[in-house]
């Protein structure tokens, strides 16, 4: 047995009995962050990776991540293959390529037996998408995708709010992604942004994408309610661009609870602009990322409240188990990313243990969902800005 | 003369001779507000009124007033006859009665060659919002609208900075009025709130016209772009209602500046929730009224900035002379209620002395505008959300 | 009567049959401030004055307020023996000459039957002070004192928050007035800024007895608790200047429970910067001037809180009462200025009606508490910051 | 070597060629945080450990550590001498004891040619602590001290903005910490807190020692100015206790710069309240842990600024290159502990490389001046709240 207790629903998490193994595909900033967060849960060590196609860079950065050279491979297909022999093998793999290799790269791994932890979109493609959804049903493999944000402590305890009935029958739902770092004609020309912008890596879309994604999973994860339907108008506010940089958009949820959606990279003064409000017959409810550790909470008649983390002070213990400083010392995103990969470990060593899990993170549903959202946005945004519903399967 | 010395672009305003005379049409709630910003400024002494339609009532408000029993009218027509015959006759008159009552009142004043302030929305029909342009411009008289959002120090100020160049392109425009009072089902049966429900009053919207306008008008007034077209979807989010209770709107400017606009009286937590958003290529800002006196100001590429009034501190001599208060002292509604009645009152004055004046407080073509917007957002919302131009004139 | 109706703990306030009558002592910036306060309540008119010592300049200013010249008077001494004579002769006078003066102009119209309005500090001398609450006992005069901070609606909250008990037992209170205008070197040269640093007219002290005392009345105000003892150090932190700009202390207040006072105009960043924080045994409250309509308040254990005036949400009717724009339209420094002159106004009009009141307004009491606080500060600092008692008679 | 690259001023930090060994002594909830911090740098492993003198316990923990059972050791003279011996015995060890026993375990390590971490206050009395300086002096070896604050990026931007002169002179400097969490009358009794409030094992002080050297470190660290006097007032504001919960200080800065230091954990809404602010004859500063990322700035006249960090944005490449989340993304206080156990690995390879280091991370030498402000402090306290002077050395 790896995990040395019981997972229930509102306990700490138990510890390991041993460090899951974990492999690293694609080898950038993304996966940097996320290795930090996991390094951090001690729940993981990183063991082998197939960092760079360049097999020059590859042997640099496998000392840069302080891997044996021997479980440093030139590609995905190449890790699954090994690792799947070894019998100290990898538990799992972190996916942080260009969207467009996500696909092949997380089918290798299933194959293999792998478990994985893939970063959004999930493809570039819904097919594609509902493959892996399948795949992963058929394998059995755990299969988390990297919508982080619903990992702060705070996003948890509004979604056990909304939950509650607190808020009463919503009646609204706002969710805006504001970045600023697009705002130079220059950016949309740097190495690290063009594959952003290039439709062969980033598919239909590039800010719906990338960032959209992020607002329109923070809604139905909080709200609980699934987006049926939207429409989306999409703009090139600066530099001339193959894919937009902004969307706007009005959406639907069910029960015909209407909603908008915002993202842009071009907003000046928005560093992680992602805000959600949600809006009720009884009450309502802000989150917004840059505030991450404050939940502002309104009770129509009563004096508006701030929720934050720790020891109490109205927040559950189902959430005060995601936390890691203290009450009043700031926890960030590395903190949510290792929440995450907190709760991936507690759900692979469940599956090898045996035992079931039944956990919060998103996962390879929460992606495919991910992925028809943005198709529906592009079939619209193509088509002038109809009213399009987002295919349910 | 009444006014004391010259009007200039950036001068204190000048002191006036006598205080000007004031009717008030209409005696409830908005008019005591505005009666109390008149007050403030020194420039206003109330002498007349119409304060009710029922003589019992007329004759207790005249009291509560402080009013000559003989200058307290049963209807404005009454009021503009007696007044008119006056040698102390009444300067100009306010109008806050109900929206659809505002149209033969302002024409009323206007054919008695009585200056008016309108409250929003001008009229609940264009056709007579053409008409009182009309009569405006063959009278010559003074005519001002309500649109107070515009008279914040702050608000002139961001005009100021859009203008200076400093945000670069305009690239989006985002607007939103968001309140809560009608949260409560029950509400929509009060007294004071039913007219505002009852299209024989209110006309085609209400959400609409009665916030959803001071939005237009900021995001016009500040971003000096004229809003051109719009797609509007109408919610009834509480208890059932004859008219939207919220609006969500794409809306384009002037140039194809891409923005929203929203506006709701169901969102728990919102009181006065007026924000406005303009990027450009350079920059952004936002301002919102529930912090009134600071200007968020992003240049990119530096520091946020948080700019308010008072003792330089890069605030314009322009908007400086709009302020009462000392530095770090609070100002608020009233007071930018105040500063439209100064304004109003150094353009009736100067009418008077047969001196011209240039000010920037929202007059009769801004209130018809206001109106097309309501219409042209009625229409869309019809037709399912349709683009809809706001006709010119 | 001129009250219309009776005053109650909770009701909102009776209207007026008539509008007082008020005489300006000292016509600068603060008594314009004033003026404008009166005015907004409509219960005052402003119909005589003592505006300057300077015959040309006297008259200059009576024709800028309107005033009927024959009651333009060349001294205080003047206006009280003047109108005491007429028939519609002022219920009252507002004083804001400098310090040194309001002695002699308090007297003189509390000698005439005058009731009187006197900014803060009420005198540079304690005994002066001392006879001016027998004068006021001995007339029956009514005495308001300009402690405007006490009239904001959430600060009256806050005493009632701490008279509730929600607090538990108070153990710790902190009051700090930090401006940044006296920053430049230059300032202290201003005319404006001169007679605050000349100890003939300021007296001992100058950022103690102007804005320290503001901080020392909140503090006593809010908690309920006199302030019994103190030890202060005075520093001079910018130019050379005969008196402090800046001072620090501990103090103690009744039941022995301790606190801290800081008061600057050094503090470059801070307008307005005057925050209350008091701690108790169950929760804890903070007030700003900066953002003076909003309270924070937590009760350990439960989500921290944000009161705001306007349709209950947990805001008292009593303070209620005191509020004049809607929820979510923000007030400021004048409207509380406007809530003074409304208490004043009616206290004024009880005695003249020979009715009780008991009103919540700063009376010269409280300015004889705050002469007594700077004397006591004064003999601290001076004897190297030793602990001292508040005298006190 | 280790360093893979040279160390400079500004330019990112080097890459080690192998991660640094660390033993850890004291095995509570601060070691869990810094071991967090410690391996989310990947420059350290966690290979030994003394984690309880309970030897039952210590097996236990050394499994939840992930130890080799062999590298557990019942004491921190055991791990010393054992270490010592290995060929990969440890670099570094990371010292969380009760204050009480740093002196001990510090030694122990030195002796052995273990560089130390050290949690605060140093040590309970100053003559240990001068003996620790001495033995880091004399053996050469790394000595860092966890004052944790002065490693977040926007406090390391505060001290470089002082030290540009941005501020003038400084003429203020104040400097809060404010918690909650012992509000509770029952919470002096828990036992991770008992420790804290018995003299045996906490010294002199208990909040002074635990908080009050966090505040007095971020002063001295970002203004460059040692505090050379103080006065001090202690209290006991809840439930009796030995120690004191709250303490006031007046403060003198060399040169005489004026200032106030307050401590407690009896403030009810604030828990990680740690304020700093330093006014200059220019312009002003104010960062607050709570808002950790974001840094207030004023240079007078001019509009207010926020600095925070990620893509320049006025923030110094030296700043930026302590960042690991991108703009936008919230980082927190375990980002903090990562940037000084980045800096402190750095100073540990660059010892063992035989290269020189030059880093901000706080030292022993800071560490004991900590200790010397807390014996000023209960002198001053005992004697009745008299100036002292902190001795030198």
């Amino acid at each position: 047995m790896i995990l040395k207790g019981p997972l229930t629903a509102d306990d700490p998490f138990p510890g390991q009995s041993r460090r899951l193994r974990l492999g690293v595909i694609g080898g950038g900033r993304i996966a940097a962050t996320q290795a930090m967060a996991a390094r951090m849960t001690d729940r993981w060590e990183i063991v082998a990776g197939a960092l760079s196609s360049d097999p020059q860079k590859a042997v640099a950065k496998a000392a840069d991540w302080h891997l044996d050279p021997a479980r440093s491979n030139p590609s995905f297909a190449a890790l699954a293959e090994a690792e799947q022999k070894r019998r100290d093998g990898v538990d799992a793999v972190m996916i942080t390529t260009p969207n467009h290799l996500h696909f092949a790269a997380a089918e290798a791994a299933l194959a293999a037996g792998i478990d994985v932890m893939c970063d959004k979109p999930l493809t570039n493609d819904p097919d594609e998408a509902a493959r892996l959804v399948a795949s992963a049903q058929e394998t059995g493999c755990v299969f988390a995708v990297g919508y982080v944000m619903s990992c702060f402590p705070m996003v948890r305890q509004a979604r056990e709010i909304v939950a509650s009935g607190a808020l009463g029958r919503i009646n609204q739902i706002h969710v805006e992604f504001m970045q600023d770092w697009m705002t130079p004609d220059s950016v949309a020309e740097a190495d690290h942004v063009k594959w952003r912008l290039d439709p062969a890596k980033s598919g239909r879309t590039s800010c719906t994408g990338d960032i959209g994604t992020h607002a329109a999973h923070l809604a139905e994860f909080v709200s609980g309610l699934g987006m049926t339907d939207l429409r989306a108008d999409f703009h090139v506010c600066g530099a001339p661009k193959p894919l937009e940089d902004t969307v706007f958009m009005a959406t639907r949820f069910e029960g015909g609870v209407p909603g908008t959606l915002m993202a842009t990279r071009l907003a000046p003064g928005n560093r992680g602009g992602l805000r959600l409000r949600v809006f009720g017959s009884k009450g309502g409810m802000e989150w917004d990322l840059e505030t991450s550790e404050r939940l502002k909470l309104n009770i129509f008649g009563q004096p508006d409240q701030v929720l934050s983390r720790g020891h109490g002070h109205g927040v559950s213990p189902r959430t005060e188990r995601l936390v890691r400083a203290a009450r009043g010392f700031p926890e960030g995103i590395i903190e949510a990313w290792a929440n995450l990969y907190t709760e991936f470990a507690l759900a692979v060593a469940a599956r090898r243990d045996g035992v079931p899990s039944r956990l919060d993170f998103p996962d390879v549903f929460a992606g495919a969902a991910g992925v028809r959202f943005v198709e529906a946005a592009a079939d619209s945004a193509e088509a002038g800005g109809i009213w399009t519903s987002i295919s349910e399967v």
